[in-house]
């Protein structure tokens, strides 16, 4: 089976051909980019010499619908818009880890992105989040893949929404990045001479990943959930850790929820619900498609607390991609994903 | 006027050192500690050659009492225990950076430490927080210097807790601490090799610092607050951001949260409230005194956010201790304590 | 095949388990620890949650007999010299990567270590350097797993070595090295506190891997090569990078060296030889068993300059002793080692 | 007396701006950029809120000669080609931060930069290494201030070289460098994301500050003395550590080089001769306008080995700056420069 990967020169389609290149049951066929046309992808990025030695090509529907039968768009909102309609019509099944086609609802992408200009697209469009969407997968031709934070929250907090546990009080993420999550930015705020060191909050509160958080957390509850969303810049190359704050409906002790996370994700093969005492580590789980949550009650506010940890360029971004690629496949979930947390 | 350091080989012994050796209105008299007497204390931390070169002594009452009028202690907690009543009986005064005398109710030390030894000074100790309680200071012989995170949340919630604008529902404080708040503590867990890359939370709920910050703050308030305090620690080697998450009791936009704070802290030296749509850095105030505090609302959660950011080993130890200690001199609060933060 | 590993607390015995749990060919059976015994090696290192699920055992020479037929030692030097005889008298056979058995001179060991106690068993060792001495390891009963260092320094000179090109002038062998290489060791210098942002120098011209180098280089030469070998400490928690400075007996230019390694280099899976032009980043290897090499020639001095970049637990001892092993077990050398480089 | 910067939104520029500001004996007049014009500089770089506050402005000669008599140029080469002619004319003294008027030679200069526009003033350039060229410093109307490479080469060989001990061998500088040596300079290289983690060696034997020292220390020698310069560069945002490598024409102990350091440096504020056995670590100087040297011979290769570590901005650029500016003034060398290490 053929991919191909359009916008092949940022961290995410790094990370994909890094996979993909691996991956047993696919060839990558062909990357596709705006900038540095014709270079080898491993010249811009050395650590793929000997992995990925294709070059960076012009987006071209032609060649892409020649070669392939799946695309991974792996562009900055926006972009995507302007090449999915392109790739569907010509037959491919798309796999966009944009926010493009993430929000069903028209107008919520237009208050927080920009003017969408495919939005007939929107219902086609099935969120890419395999553990509670698994069913629509393998069927779908357009993938929404899901943002990283709201990965990071969502999986949590779902199995209490879906059983009516988690209170319509507004729900506290306070999420810290490492530094990929800005992408391959040239920004001066970036850089390792400014980074190094400091700890920022950053859009407190005005995230664009918070209505997303909302949408999905909405639709498995029978309450609204207001999210109060606020993420922080450390000083760590990859790696999510979100401390959530939330009131359950009924008083729940630390084992029960461990239990109620169990069922849900006890056979998943990429969440690791911890056991009540242990608690997650961005360091356990980075390199892997993995989430791990660690849960908390505390008593004398009466408000419960879930910590979960991912990476944020593969269960947040290119991993799960290739998760929903194996399903659309009908191959085994975990397929070229197999793998482990360098330590230390 | 000669100050002597108890607890010289821990980094808040040696931030004092490194603060008093260049503070033109005392003289650095004696180190005191328990291990590597005979040493210099510049042979054990090299960035002292040539600023302090005294040796590192065992702790002797009478050669205290003689050198010096003022001890600072900077030993872990149940460690003050044992010296601070010796130290007082001999006349001097001391400000103290552990926890042992920061709890004026013997029984909450005792449930969340250990047992407390000398509880009949616990009232004669000032809680060293010159912003709050700068006229109890000049007149102390024991002053209890606050702990390095209820220092990032106390002044910036205290404004509002004297109103009585900050609600009586719980406040959340979300933390992050580089690692020299853990001491320098040969724990493999503190290594370079597994804090690099790292994100975690610890303590989720049960850290000691949480009675600290309630009962300052109930302290000031009309309400009582119960606080839901979860500490992080992250690849960093100084400085402190607590992100305060809390309601207030009418609704206030942020101009208005700008000029009550202004209002109290508008002539402080050391705390930076910064106007709305600004947000601290550690990288802006580490190496020196300053709080800097951010202030944010958001509507659809009714919530107010503020950030604050400090250095832990000065304004959250080291360096408050100095203020304390030109309090209780009669001398300008900033001698001494004139740093800029070093960037990039 | 069952594999055991005797030393699995320390970072090199860890990065075995991580390895080996993934090895289509072995079964890991067991884990000898002299600490933390009945704890599973997981609790102490969470990233293998999932991986390894096995309990650390007391050293049982009854017990590793019947489970294994193949021993990896991970202890420190002097250790080794202590279990290894056993194992071999048990008839296992073991990759050691202490530097126990790696020089053959029992008195250049004696002089830079300690007494040797197994003296015997010197000329049955075979150094595990794949690359120069494959022939000999599938038949050896007991490996001698190259030291970190060394590795970054003789795959590059060998070939030069070999073919007489390299003069006997002084080799200058600078190195970087992250915290990683100075193990899961509790020292306060290795602290994150005092590791970050700090560069220095260490054992300059009297680290112990210096005669390993000049063992192995002499050994390949014509010439007798005395090495200056400067380690430096710096803030990352794996990798070595090596910047060799030496003279060539005739002026070669850099592609002419590029040619030279090449011919020798070509076909070893875990060589890369970069083309001139091109220099190595540890960024770029960290996470797999391959050495980068970088040729540099200077006119004005006539000195030619290789950089090569390892990672230290890979390369540089567990990766390496796996491709031993799979020496050992004549199956394909790069079983197992299928690893790509997480970038960024 | 009033003094200016041009180029003020740079690493040196901003700070430069720090220390001018807490500068007893100047006032900092005015901010020159050509980016920026209307911001505060302490928008730009918020550790300078309550320091500095004054506005960046277009360049103007009229404005400059009105209000300072010192401008300090932190600009990149071949733009101070622009500026110091016009700063002269209008009968200001300058020093400058660039290359443009460190090498005499204007055939050096243009082989490793550019065409030189104004030749005529490098005779009158003075070079400004304090330690070494001191008299000539008071006198002078343009500084051409040493690079930060350099810096940390000639203070340690320079005593070796005016007393003809320095070899006609070439001299092996293997340097370390932070990042913002590099300048803020948004080049994806230089990300957080890339960096960290990261160890590689960049300009191998070509960077263009091997022609200064060959130039300086030529200069002090009787001997010619080819440098084979290689920096490195590694995850530390600020610092240089050098590793110097060379032969003494006579042999010399550990001992007596200490000696004929500490003869030349003894009085020296700013320059660190360790005793042998120390080592030097830019921890322990970074923040501070100090150099550390480090001692260390090596019988077997017969090669001497000295470490040096410099702060790149400090001792390395503004720093040194100011040291020469106390020069100007006759005040003393120190002025505005007692600076401590912030450690850990």
């Amino acid at each position: 089976m053929e991919v191909t990967i359009v916008g092949a020169a940022g961290y995410a389609g790094v990370e994909l051909s890094r996979l993909l290149a691996s991956h047993p049951r696919v060839t990558l066929s062909g990357l596709y980019e705006a900038r540095f046309i014709g270079k080898l992808q491993s010249e811009l990025f050395p650590h793929l010499r000997g992995l990925v030695d294709l070059p960076l090509r012009a987006f071209s529907i032609e060649d892409i619908s020649r070669e392939a039968k799946i695309a991974f768009c792996a562009l900055p909102h926006g972009k995507s818009l302007e090449v999915v309609p392109a790739l569907l019509d010509a037959g491919l099944k798309v796999i966009d880890l944009s926010a493009d086609f993430r929000l069903p609802d028209v107008n919520v992408y237009e208050a927080w992105y920009q003017k969408h200009t495919a939005p007939e697209l929107l219902e086609r469009a099935v969120y890419g989040l395999p553990e509670i969407f698994r069913p629509q997968i393998p069927g779908a031709d357009l993938i929404a893949n899901p943002g990283c934070y709201p990965t990071s929250v969502l999986l949590p907090l779902i199995p209490l929404a879906r059983r009516g546990l988690l209170a319509d009080d507004p729900v506290i993420v306070n999420s810290l990045s490492g530094t990929s999550g800005a992408g391959r930015n040239a920004n001066p705020e970036l850089l390792f001479s400014e980074v190094s060191g400091g700890l920022k909050a950053y859009s407190v509160g005005v995230h664009r990943h918070a209505p997303e958080m909302e949408h999905y957390l909405n639709q498995s509850s029978r309450y609204s959930h207001p999210v109060l969303f606020v993420p922080h810049l450390v000083p760590a190359p990859r790696g999510i850790l979100s401390t959530l704050y939330f009131r359950t409906t009924e008083t729940k002790q630390e084992d029960e929820l461990f239990r109620i996370l169990s069922e849900d994700y006890g056979n998943e093969p990429f969440v690791r619900v911890l056991p009540p005492g242990s608690l997650p580590n961005t360091r356990n789980i980075n390199g892997t498609n993995v989430i791990e949550i660690g849960i908390k009650t505390n008593e004398s506010t009466g408000k419960t607390i879930f910590v979960s940890a991912i990476d944020n360029l593969l269960k947040g971004a290119s991993g799960q991609a290739i998760q929903n690629l194996n399903l659309m496949l009908g191959i085994p979930e975990t397929t070229g994903l197999e793998l482990s947390a360098v330590f230390p």
